[in-house]
């Protein structure tokens, strides 16, 4: 059952001081284990600890549910502020898409998980348009419609249909929710109670471009770089703590046109990049900043 | 049936004098030529001069057919060694796809075809093995299933299946033959009859790592990026005039399964740009070397 | 006295209509001018037409004030709004650097003109404080000291300074005054006097992180990449027409002192880049944006 | 004595097994050591383990000294083959460049220096050509012109020549012997006596363009990106551990001439990153592969 591949994931984090490693690494050589890869990091400024250990499942003689409950002494005994998490590379991780009509990000997403790249089960995926319902039937994913009225309108239809999403997703209980190109804000209210799952891509290198169209606004400025964020979805609309950014060259004979055009090959790969960090526990939060390992 | 954005895409290169942009642009002026976009450049070593002109279709009183009768008497005066062509972006282009196991290039070809972004006909994909079937046909596009040989088997069972593909690619007299992580080496004939229509990706930043399992000669040397390259294929295995290169960085941690998954996304993003520049006329050769205008 | 690597340089803006390229390229033809580089652009939302042409100056028969007079007449002939300016390779350009205390792209710059690879004429160096008068006269180049009140303090003394640090450029009548990392804020009236001919190197990649501290801010967000920008000064702070903009990869890791560092390799490289195309008359500007050929 | 930045830096290298984290985090923890930065990584083709750790010095209660002779012990159970080393970060670290005639990569050394971005001791330039004597002078360093042969004439005045590099070399026992575009090829002898201590930096993307004359090579192979590679050397051309690369985009309106120019922001832009990082302890070697901290 345990394969040599299969690995037990240990993220921490806590306020630091002397011992932290030693106390983790002691933790894990005692029971035997095989650590085959591991992250650390302390943040000067806010005095904070991060860790992240990967460790061979079949090198413990512990099941998930062993390992965490030893693993939750070692984290009391490091202060009443400690987060960590314990989880098992050999349990398939949830996803959910929600998309709008521009299905660059979801093509991309599917072909990755057709292939074997990304080896996650997309249990839904749900548009506020039909467009892309029918490349998400051919890889025999369920799609949902649910429409939505036009921005700034109805907020009373608009919090329905958010009532609906909301069902759907909290039905499979995802591991990651992403709004692959959505174009609706969610609420508040979502935003709480998925916090730390819910991943949006930008159409910009932010803190530049916030909002609305984004590549409008980098024509205009005549910007030389064009760029894609995947951040958390936090209440505050393109504020929350960013995973990844990357960018690509423009020049002057780029319409807006050809800044979308170019900037979708940006966006897929910062998405796609951002979504497995997250999937594979490599990204920890503190305050509105990352650390990935 | 002109569109504004219908354009006559007139590309020519021959050996520099003075004079080529005066007779060219005369010419389009006396016709009323709209000109929106214009590429120039001479290559001091050879001296051969290269140009690219886009000119609006409805700005002119001529048909293509009309239009290529006169320009074809610009081209004489200019001398017998001049290379020239005229052609219309309100035609589709005819692209055939040749794949083996892997599909990332194919899932992000089609997914490009789909959405809109790269407007081409893709008339066939061609498959040694069956592996992307589905999805072709998920797209509406028929798949051919040509089985080869074990590499350095059966020479006359290989020579067949290259008959067997050239066949289904000549039906469609395409604009681009595409070998989209195909893994066979394309026999000198054929390269010689489709030259100049063949594009290959080969996953490594050539010259290096040339030839089988590039990833691994990268790991084994241990270069600080990867990289693919997109280049026209000549009977010279990966020697091939280059259009289009881009790299990635990895680092110690990454292992050769991590190289090939990071590389694909260059693999991928290489790919369509080279093709979407051979599609447009964009791409100029003279010996070796390329010119993307 | 004409090399052959000399070069006369003509830029011209004007509304596009047919027949611009027709024009110069024909009157460049009936001078007999070999033209060694041509570069052209229309910015179809303003309709405006950009062209720079490089001719070999010993194929002409003219010298540059007979070439202006007879290009006169060309721009004439393309409408009363056309901006035009004829420029020959072969004189040397002259530089003026207004710097504080960071050396780095000061050190840059003069290595770049002691090796020979940018032939400026480095005039003078003007300091609000004197760390970099040393090397500068170890250039064998004259130092200015200017000492600048704290900022936002004694209006009336920094007017006096600036007034200084006017009257010391304008003895040099400058092609290019480089604010190569000077900290103070240029006076409008100085904006406008040399409009077009004062480049700043910021510390980000603008539009994101205007003003003071932009790693800081850089580092408080949590941004996966940093910039810096090369834009011409306009009276709006920050605003200016950009000319080149690059970027560099930073991590959790880095603190802002790491930032900082980082950040000097890509300030230094795109000031190089964005004055050098300045002085070859390749940026043209229109409105806000720049072409650069 | 001890500031709060000044830090021991311990690597260390040997075949992996379990417990090597907990012994030496627990040998850091009894003495009171307080980790501010840790890396670790486990190669799975050779099971070769890789640690480097920096602890505030002012938290141990040992010098220098005394901390190695504990930690030898450490070190000794974790078998004969481990490799480790202790260093101080308070200890100024020595270098010694040999440059030829190109000056770009001591320039930005040199500017580097001054400014206080790199903090070392630059005990001696060592040039086969005079041009960079004043320079180096002005910057206080000293200046050892040690004129050598025509390539590949009267190898006994070559090898009296580098007998006078080592000399000069030796004399200063440095941390680094840099080959800032030195040229000449350095003889076996010497990359054993120097092994590990020997950074070179090449004009070309390794492996690609091995040998003399890189940017000719990448020109006439119409490559799209150029490069630079920063490593050790060692006995085999072009061959040794690569410590760092980068690439930068060119077309094909690059001469070699305009490739030359672009290379040299690379080469020193990898260079300086590769020199910090050998004299920071970062870069640890096993085999031909570098791990870099």
């Amino acid at each position: 059952m345990s394969t040599p591949d299969r690995r037990y994931v240990i993220t921490l984090g806590c306020p630091d001081r002397t011992g932290i490693v030693a106390a983790i690494s002691g933790f894990l050589y005692r029971l035997g284990g095989s650590i085959v890869g591991a992250g650390y990091h302390t943040d000067p400024e806010t005095n904070w600890f991060f860790t992240r250990q990967e460790v061979r499942a079949d090198s413990l003689d512990l099941d998930l549910e062993e390992l965490r409950a030893r693993f939750a002494e070692v984290a009391a005994e490091l202060g009443d502020r400690t987060e960590w998490r314990v989880s098992d590379s050999g349990t398939r991780r949830r996803v959910v898409l929600l998309v709008s009509r521009a299905g660059h990000c979801l093509y991309d997403l599917l072909g990755r998980v057709a292939s074997g790249e990304l080896d996650v089960d997309v249990r839904a995926v749900i548009g506020n348009h039909t467009d892309l319902a029918g490349i998400t039937e051919a890889h025999g994913i369920p799609f949902h419609h649910v429409p939505f009225p036009a921005s700034g309108r109805e907020p009373e239809r608009r919090a329905e249909a958010f009532a609906r999403v909301a069902e759907i997703v909290d039905e499979h209980d995802p591991d990651a929710v992403v709004l692959a190109r959505f174009m609706q804000i969610l609420p508040t209210e979502l935003c709480q109670r998925w916090a730390g799952r819910v991943l949006n891509i930008h159409h910009s290198f932010l803190p530049s471009f916030i909002g609305a169209r984004p590549y409008h606004q980098a024509h205009t400025r005549g910007v030389k770089l064009i760029g894609a964020t995947c951040h958390y979805v936090t209440a505050d609309l393109d504020e929350g703590p960013i995973i990844e950014q990357d960018v690509i060259r423009v020049d002057h004979g780029d319409s807006v046109a050809d800044m979308v055009r170019k900037g979708r090959d940006i966006e897929k790969v910062v998405l796609a990049r951002g979504l497995r960090w997250h999937l594979e526990d490599r990204v920890l939060t503190h305050g509105n900043r990352t650390v990935v390992f």
